[in-house]
C-alpha cells in the first residue's frame, strides 16, 4: 500500500426525484449564474431540461444560459463556446444534465473560463488544473463517473486527440443528484456500454504492480461482483428501479478513487481505446469491451498475478494449473460477460472490420509518450500485440 | 436501495511521514489559532505532540493551545474546558492528535465552542448540530472511524449518559492524516478491541431492513473479509507496516458511510454497548465483542436474513438446513474470529461477573426511547433478553 491523498468532496443526491433538490444545492453551493450544459434530445424530450430550467427559475437563478448538443466523445469545439458564453456573459458556475461528455464538457468549461492561457493546457499536460467554477451534475448515464471523479476527457477536433485532464480537487462537482429513474430509457446498447465503461474503471485499478493491498483490492472485487449480478437484471428490464439504482452507484464507486486508494494504477486500456474511439468514432465502453479483455490477455501471459486473483474472487474460478490458465479461465467469464449483455469483442464485433492498428499506435504513443501503464510498462511493441489480440 | 445524501469531504493524507503535510493541511483549511487535543501519555512520549508543535509553530501558527487529558469513554467535563479555553482565547479550531475519544472530544468542542447553548444539546438530542469551528485530526488508533465520520460521542458524567451527536457535514473533519507507523505501538489489547470497533461498525450497517442494497453489501462484506485477513497480522506483528496501513484505512471506511448508503442502518449494538462501558468503564471494542455476537444471536432466530448472507460471503459457511443455522454458524466463526485476537466473548470474560442487567436496560430505555433498532425494533424486553445472552 502506497501513501495517498484523497478526497471525495462531492455532496451525492440519490434516488427518486431527487432532482427537487436542485434549488438547495445551488444555493448551497453557489451556482448563481451557469451555463447548464446538455447533450442532445433526450433531456429535452424526457421534460427533464423544461423541469430543470422550472427549478431555477423557482428558486431565482434566472440568469443561466444553456448550451446544447455535446455528443459522445466530446470535441473542444463546444468547450471553447461555453467558456466565451461564460466570460461574455459573466457565468458563475457550471450545471451538467446528462452523461459523461456532458459533464466532462462542463468540467472543461469550469476550468477553462476563468484561465488565463488556452483550456487545452490542461488535457496535453502543459499546465496543472488546481482551479474550477463550481461544477453541479445531473446524472443521467451511469458508466464514466465523471460526477464523482476528478476526471475530464475531451477530444481536440484537430489531429482527432482525446485525452484527460485531472484535478484532485478542482475537477470533482460540487454535487451529483443520481435519480435512477432517468437512466430508465436507456437504449440496452448504451447501458452495456456504461456498464463495461464502469468496470473497466475498476480494472483500470485493480491491475496494481503494488502489493498489500488488501482492502481496496476487496472493495474493488465488491463493487465488480454486484455489477455482474445486477447488469443482467437492467438489460432484462430497463424499469427495474433496483438494479438501476445499484448500477448507478456502482459506477460512481467504480471511479470517485475509493477502489484505488494506495496503489499505482494503469489506464493503458483506456488509453489504447480512446485511439479506437478518436479515430473511428465508436462507444467507448463498447471499444472498452473489446479492448480490456485483449489486454489481459497480454497481461496472463506476462504477469498473470492480479488476472488469476480476479478470475477467482469475482469469477469464481478455480485454481487452474497455472495462475496463466487462471487468468485466462477468468478472462473467458469476462468476454461471456460482455456478450451476454450485447457487448463486442473484437474490432469486428465493433464494426471496425479492417483496423488501421498502425496509425492507432502511432497516435496512440504520440498522445502518451514512448512509454506508458502502470501495471505493466508499455511501448509501441507491446501496444500493437495487444491491439492485434482484438481482431 | 432507499434515497440517500452522502458526503464525506475530509482530506485523508495517509501513509508514512504524513504528519510532515501538518503545515500545508493548517493552511489548506484555516487551522490558524487551534486547540490541539490530545490524551495521555503516549503522544508525549512518542515525540509526536513535540513533532506537531514544531511543525505548527515552523509555519507562523503560534497562537495555538493544548489540551490533554482526554480519556477513554471520554467525559464532558474536558469538553466544557475546551470551549472555555477556545472562547476566551479567540481560538478559530481545533487539531485532534488520537483517536476516537479525542477526535469525538474535539468535535465537541470545535461544534460546541460556536453554539449558544450547551454543546449537550447535540447529544441529547435537543438541537441539531449544523456548524462547527475547522476540526483535523492526527490519527494514532484506528478504531472509531471518527477521523471520517459525522459522529461524535460523549458521556455526560452526571448520570454516566453516553450518547452520540450527528451531523453530515459539519463534525466530519476537514483532514485526516493518517500515519500506520504511529500504530505500532498499540498494546494487543487496543489493538484488537480497535478490530472489533470497525467490524461492528460495518455490522451496523449491513444488518439492515432495506431491499436490493447489492453494491453496499459486497463493499461492506469487502472490508470486512480484509479486516479478518489482516488483523492476525497485526496482532502477531504489531510492526507489519502493510497490515497496519490496510487496518487503519479500512477502520476509516468502516465508518465514513460507504457501507451504509441507501439503507436503514441498525445501531441497537453500539447503544446497547454504551450502557455497559458507561456504567463499568470497559474499553468499547471488548464490549462490543460481548454484545454485538449476542445480538445477532437474537437476530438468527427471529430475522436470519442479514445473518445469514454474513455467515456465506464473508465467513465461507456452507448453506445449512435452515438460515437460522447458516447465521449461527457464522456468528461461531465470528467468536471464534474475536477470541482468536484476545477479545473477550461473556461478560465474564469482559471482567464483570455480575452485570446490573436491570441497570442497563433502565439506562438504555433512558437514552434511547421505548423503542429503537432498525433492522428489528427492540424494547426492553428483548434488550434484557440479548444482554443475558452475553453472560
Amino acid at each position: 500500500m502506497d501513501n495517498f491523498t484523497w478526497v471525495t468532496p462531492t455532496k451525492y443526491v440519490f434516488g427518486k426525484n431527487s432532482v427537487k433538490s436542485l434549488p438547495q444545492l445551488v444555493k448551497q453551493f453557489g451556482l448563481n449564474k451557469p451555463l447548464v450544459v446538455y447533450g442532445g434530445g433526450s433531456v429535452v424530450r424526457s421534460g427533464l431540461l423544461q423541469q430543470v430550467e422550472e427549478l431555477l427559475a423557482g428558486c431565482g437563478v434566472n440568469e443561466y444560459m444553456l448550451l446544447g448538443g455535446v455528443k459522445p466523445n466530446p470535441l473542444d469545439d463546444l468547450v471553447y463556446e461555453g467558456i466565451r458564453l461564460c466570460r461574455e456573459n459573466g457565468l458563475d458556475s457550471v450545471l451538467a444534465v446528462g452523461g459523461g461528455s456532458v459533464i466532462d464538457t462542463a468540467k472543461a468549461v469550469a476550468a477553462g473560463a476563468i484561465y488565463s492561457g488556452d483550456f487545452w493546457d490542461f488535457y496535453c499536460g502543459k499546465a496543472p488544473c488546481e482551479t474550477a467554477m463550481p461544477i453541479g451534475v445531473i446524472l443521467t448515464i451511469p458508466a464514466a463517473g465523471s460526477e464523482g471523479s476528478g476526471n475530464s476527457v475531451i477530444t481536440r477536433r484537430e489531429g482527432m486527440r482525446k485525452l484527460g485532464a485531472r484535478s484532485e480537487f478542482a475537477l470533482r462537482p460540487k454535487f451529483a443528484i443520481m435519480d435512477p429513474v432517468l437512466t430508465f430509457t436507456l437504449p440496452p446498447y448504451q447501458t452495456a456500454a456504461g456498464i463495461v465503461d464502469m468496470m473497466c474503471h475498476i480494472f483500470e485499478r485493480y491491475f496494481s504492480p503494488t502489493l498489500n493491498t488488501q482492502v481496496t483490492d476487496r472493495v474493488a472485487e465488491g463493487v465488480l461482483m454486484s455489477i455482474i449480478e445486477e447488469a443482467p437484471k437492467v438489460i432484462a428490464n430497463p424499469t427495474d428501479y433496483q438494479a438501476r439504482a445499484n448500477i448507478m452507484w456502482a459506477g460512481t464507486l467504480a471511479h470517485n478513487g475509493v477502489c484505488g486508494t494506495g496503489r499505482v494504477e494503469d489506464w493503458s486500456s483506456h488509453a489504447m481505446e480512446h485511439e479506437i474511439s478518436a479515430v473511428y468514432g465508436v462507444t467507448h465502453g463498447a471499444g472498452l469491451a473489446v479492448i480490456m479483455p485483449a489486454w489481459m490477455v497480454y497481461m496472463a501471459h506476462n504477469d498473470p498475478r492480479r488476472g488469476a486473483q480476479l478470475a477467482e474472487r469475482v469469477f469464481g474460478v478455480e485454481p487452474q494449473d497455472t495462475p496463466t490458465e487462471t487468468a485466462l479461465a477468468g478472462i473467458g467469464e469476462l468476454r461471456k460477460f460482455f456478450h451476454s449483455i450485447g457487448m463486442p469483442l473484437t474490432f469486428g464485433e465493433l464494426g471496425i472490420d479492417e483496423p488501421d492498428i498502425d496509425l492507432l499506435v502511432r497516435k496512440l504513443i504520440e498522445n502518451k509518450g514512448e512509454k506508458f501503464g502502470g501495471y505493466m510498462v508499455l511501448t509501441a511493441k507491446e501496444a500493437e500485440e495487444i491491439y492485434k489480440l482484438a481482431l
